[in-house]
């Protein structure tokens, strides 16, 4: 009898195993080879799962999101407004190891979807998701008298965005400078400033 | 008689070289091989320049930098405390052809440095030149009564920096909801709101 694989676990195992070598080693050592090594699979076995190394990185990149938006989704259950924006916003920001790998992966994309237009692509769909979100929570902080800024909201988001996006960057490239206390109460004080 | 070369212009080619394919295709796609290319030199000639492809990225990483510090030396000349800081962060947005391109260098090598040490250093020790700066600005701002923030200036300089970032990132991979115009407009109302 044949051996039984599971297609959607070994798709996983791939996915993990790509993600790993990106975040050790970075993107430009995430070739379809070293993915196969990571994950105990010949070269020739991960062709039967993805067609080339854009799409397991992207795979890669969605299957991260898709834990992120899960884990976003329990922690604002129940809240609205700014109390659900600041736990956005802070789930965003790399305070623990699985959001430091959560990080790295992104940054590893970010120069990647500059070039690659396919990748651009899907990072624009991701993180206009993101922005709607934040947007939508912002009106809702108004509505309820929680925040006083005049500033159209769209603005507002993408000022937000663009912030923890630096702040993640900066506190992963120079952690001495920037450790994880001071990333929380920075954007916090942000957040109440509004 | 022999044709006589030019070492140090030679260089300079081979660095302009690696820095557009870098912007190109990526730091990924910038194999010695391919800036030999682009240089119009053979492989082999590259050797006699750069020990390494890590040392062609490197060296236009700093070659850029230089090309940065002066820009602004120029631009702040005269000018002191909160003037001076909004012509220095202005300078670092992509707000024209030339910084657009010196911006995804940049966001080339951030996800490089993650994974190599070497790059790391040379990014912390450009970084620590710059956030030096800024504070200091801050301080002179803060002693003319420019600024009134009672916050940490060093913090202040990091959120400062980390907006930059994250502003000129987004800029580039969301050029329909972050233009040019609106970059320039929410550094200046941060600026303001100190």
């Amino acid at each position: 009898m044949p051996k039984i694989v599971d297609h959607e676990e070994r798709r996983r195992e791939v996915l993990s195993a790509a993600s790993t070598v990106i975040v050790r080693d970075g993107i430009d050592a995430a070739t379809s080879r070293a993915i196969a090594k990571e994950a105990g699979l010949s070269n020739g076995v991960l062709g039967h799962y993805f067609t080339d190394k854009d799409e397991i990185l992207l795979s890669a990149l969605r299957h991260s999101h898709q834990r992120i938006r899960a884990r976003i989704t329990r922690r604002v259950e129940g809240l609205t407004g700014l109390a659900a924006l600041r736990e956005v916003l802070l789930d965003n920001l790399p305070l623990d190891a699985e959001r430091d790998q959560e990080t790295r992966l992104e940054i590893s994309f970010w120069s990647r979807s500059l070039a690659v237009e396919r990748l651009a692509a899907v990072q624009r769909a991701e993180a206009a998701e993101l922005r709607a979100a934040v947007r939508q929570l912002l009106e809702q902080a108004r509505t309820a008298g929680e925040i006083r800024t005049d500033d159209d909201l769209g603005v507002v988001a993408e000022r937000l965005l663009a912030l923890v996006d630096g702040l993640s960057l900066r506190s992963l490239l120079y952690p001495d400078q920037l450790g994880r206390a001071e990333l929380e109460r920075i954007l916090i004080t942000t957040l109440e400033a509004l």
